[in-house]
């Protein structure tokens, strides 16, 4: 199938972000902070709260969004402050747009088919 | 904030599956399988085909896929054949358009502040 192999080079082109993407969201920790930072931009302290977990084990979760390319973080004074890059976020949506696309698609062929043998049939 | 708060005690409600799915769409080979299932089911040596993966680490994959329940296969015979579970892609679309949401939302609360700013200004 000529066509899965071109979806296979196709994906591996674009990969290592959307990798990196889906993994960060692989965590509920991570994905609040993402929900909460929709909402505007928050400073690590207010973000670590509702977790009861210690900085360290929280800073690691805001490493692996930052390299995600999911946040953007900036240190004034004592306070580091966090924000959404929606764009990123957007990268990941599209992927799914693609699969609901191909899928609507699919079931449009079927529709189609079904129109033409019942066409078919009536004629018979 | 009460309302990060809820949104964490929220996402953990149902992350178990969506940390399940993330996880699985976090690596190239697994979004192709997915992709390629979204035009029909197809037996495992299909899908294996464009991979230059041994049968054996191609199974690690297909089993990840399975557990997260984005897929589901039967074996018929000796051929096992894979097909998408649509319904749960369309769990973590659904988380997306959640984000969406709440950031189309932020957006339209900055434009009626930015309204009522304007108006102020001009009955001064």
């Amino acid at each position: 199938m000529a066509n899965y192999f071109d979806i296979v080079r196709h994906v591996e082109n674009y990969s290592a972000s959307l990798n990196d993407i889906f993994h960060a969201l692989a965590d509920p920790t991570r994905r609040s902070v993402i929900a909460r930072l929709g909402s505007g931009a928050a400073s690590i302290k207010e973000l670590a709260e509702p977790f009861g977990l210690g900085l360290p084990s929280f800073l690691k979760h805001i490493k692996v969004l930052e390299s995600s390319g999911l946040i953007a973080s900036e240190k004034v004074g004592r306070v580091r402050t966090c924000k959404l890059r929606r764009g990123n976020l957007t990268a990941a949506e599209k992927w799914f747009d693609k699969q609901r696309a191909a899928w609507e698609s699919r079931y449009k062929n079927l529709d189609n088919l079904l129109t033409t043998l019942k066409g078919e049939e009536s004629e018979s």
